[in-house]
């Protein structure tokens, strides 16, 4: 998506090779007209597939997610980071290692909101090494509900979570795509 | 909110006397159809009042923050939880004790996206004893915005953050206010 891709190139910094800080229209600012229009891509290309609800995590990806959802006329699930291994009987989790934080979360959700028949979108502002879309995936074949594809902001596509959930036969489309970036090559798309 | 009153009735379980779980419609599955006639109610009440930008407090300020900032056509800054004390010179902070997670946070939101010239509207799903909002109006204040007001969803009026950030001489909107509630009475709401 051009337009994300110049906003990148305007308003992203590179951080120490890895980090892509988009504070000021996704992560901390949130743009919020600009990122209704991300909502609106995806739309465009999952508006066939009978989407009934649409899935994040806490906290980055809720904006994004129910922007999204309007276009869906349809809700919106968070899961919820736990610190503690989750044994609660009412909800289904997976472990989620965040490399941002250095530690290994329990990602829950209420078994009162995903379930068999559910057509589930899963919704994120960046994929990288793919740990919390694999989560995702994990949690919604636990409840039985269809994960018809996820809409990723941002992919590092140099990093291995996409080709793994693309492997995994896990439909994935994100807007825009990260060959490379350095603080002084500046950031590369894919083409 | 005749219509808000109406929805907790139906969907919200009062817990051990003082939890209201709204998770089916605002706390972990959200109902964006709805929340977004909430975010036009906080719209009627603000519209005139020079709104450039909502803030809110990570994560369930933001779902509520974003859908009500389109009617004002405004960004969001999302204010983070931060575990550790914060003396980073680029961002302002203030303590906030959350009495759900026993412990005190340090909430951060960084230079560059609140300061002078700034009108803010504070948007959060709860108020009880308003320690997030007196953080916020510390940070507020630091940055040299003005607070304009807050529009809270839903307001226990039997604790006293209302009561202590109005007279502190903040403006405190709140669709729904509850007078008293418990598992076997159910819930009041104020006149």
């Amino acid at each position: 998506m051009r337009l994300l891709e110049e906003r990148i190139k305007t308003d992203g910094k590179v951080r120490g090779g890895d980090v892509l800080k988009v504070d000021g229209f996704l992560n901390h600012m949130i743009d919020v007209r600009f990122v209704a229009e991300l909502g609106r891509e995806f739309y465009d290309i999952y508006k066939n597939c009978g989407i009934n609800k649409i899935l994040t995590i806490e906290s980055s990806g809720i904006g994004v997610a129910c922007l999204t959802a309007q276009f869906f006329d349809c809700p919106v699930v968070f899961a919820k980071k736990s610190k503690t291994k989750n044994i609660d009987p009412d909800v289904y989790s997976a472990p989620v290692f965040s490399y941002t934080h250095g530690k290994t979360y329990d990602v829950i959700v209420s078994k009162q909101y995903l379930g068999e028949g559910d057509r589930v979108l899963f919704i994120d502002d960046f994929l990288a090494r793919g740990n919390a879309l694999m989560g995702v995936v994990d949690i919604v074949r636990q409840s039985g509900a269809v994960l018809v594809g996820a809409g990723i902001v941002i992919e590092k596509a140099y990093q291995d979570g996409g080709e793994k959930a693309r492997a995994a036969g896990v439909r994935v489309e994100s807007l825009a795509r990260i060959a490379s970036m350095s603080e002084e090559g500046g950031i590369v798309f894919c083409d």
